[in-house]
């Protein structure tokens, strides 16, 4: 999604470390459009005038109602915990919510409550469907700035990922795993490590360790020059 | 994957609301095994006799070396920022990590520096890879607490939501939405339908009901102008 489309909204946020740590996690993602509705003033003041203060949080908007925050937005959508929610919304994992947040065209508002409370009953009244994080029952309620951060997350994050399968990159080819796996047999002979009746069983069970290693392509000659310098070292005995 | 194979192993953290955020994430997500090494005494035990110290901190354990805190995990990966990064590592963005990290078998340990310098170039070379979390150029540092709640939650989410198309709406604005219920609710209580001890709970259920209605934008006009005629009517009598 453009990320100039979503209004991250903070209604009645009491703690300016919070307010601080949205506006971080948002300046992090790329989501630069802050409001405020309703903050505990000294809060709002404090974290807006820290030595660090983002730029998100110096170009935020202050309103006094959810209603006025949300006036230009196609979407609003509200995030709640599970055990809070209003039984009438309708109610979307974050994963899944996500995908129509992004799908969506014009202005988007999401809406996060006060650290305490969450959102009341009126501000859910303004929102089109709820979405929760999927935390676990036994502790569902995460920080403010915590759950800021991993919303923005999941909308900037790239979904290609779901459809790529887990494979070893830059691995070593099958001749640098030769050329090494020799070199160590020739080190394992000169050393007396390979005992001469079990020669071949020996070689095979040293390529075959080789082979389990996963040696990167670029650590290829680091291998070859130290057995090598063994191997040179060992023929001058 | 299952959740108690990982080991959130935290690198000389400094901030004991850090520490104290990391865990209550890991709380969240149900990844209960925190690792702590080198850390500041001072935070990590004042986080640890928090008042809200969570239970995830109460049975951290603490560890001098990297090296100590990993050895019995079968893949070990650092979390850095891009610019951060070791070049002689091999790198991945956290979706794609993630599935790595899934699909492996046996423990696994993943590695967060300290807020001001990250991970060290040392504790990096215990490492079989590194991942970052995808933020955008002009501010890659994420807050400690925050990193950890975006990486549990990749680990944790439903990788299906991937293959849900939403449907495409072409929703009426916010502010008609408020226009609407604003003017139903003045019909509802010219006609007497609100009874006034209920005044409130009437007005957020007739927000709802309008919200759920999808309403689409080319019908506003109509709606609009049907209720404004019934307040009309309502009000002559």
């Amino acid at each position: 999604m453009d990320p100039d489309s979503l209004r991250v909204v903070l209604v009645s946020p009491r703690n300016p470390l919070n307010i601080g740590a949205a506006a971080r996690a948002m300046s992090n993602f790329g989501f630069l459009r802050l409001r405020v509705v309703n903050a505990y003033h000294v809060a709002y003041n404090e974290a807006k005038s820290a030595v660090n203060a983002s730029a998100v949080l110096r170009s935020s908007e202050q309103f006094d109602s959810v209603a006025a925050a949300i006036a230009d937005c196609a979407l609003v959508v509200g995030t709640v915990s599970l055990g809070h929610r209003e039984l009438q919304h309708s109610f979307r994992r974050l994963e899944f919510g996500a995908r129509e947040i992004a799908a969506s065209s014009g202005p988007v508002a999401l809406l996060f409550g006060s650290e305490k409370f969450g959102l009341s009953n009126e501000d859910m009244s303004h929102c089109h469907w709820l979405m929760h994080i999927p935390t676990r029952q036994a502790h569902e309620s995460m920080n403010l700035g915590q759950a800021v951060a991993v919303c923005l997350y999941e909308l900037a994050r790239d979904n290609a990922a779901a459809n790529v399968v887990p494979v070893k990159p830059g691995g070593a080819g099958a001749a640098d795993l030769q050329r090494i796996s020799e070199l160590l047999i020739e080190a394992a002979t000169l050393s007396g490590y390979t005992p001469p009746h079990t020669e071949e069983s020996s070689h095979n069970k040293i390529r075959r360790m080789i082979r389990r290693l996963s040696l990167q392509e670029r650590d290829v000659p680091m291998w070859l020059g130290m057995l090598r310098q063994l191997i040179w070292k060992l023929q001058l005995k």
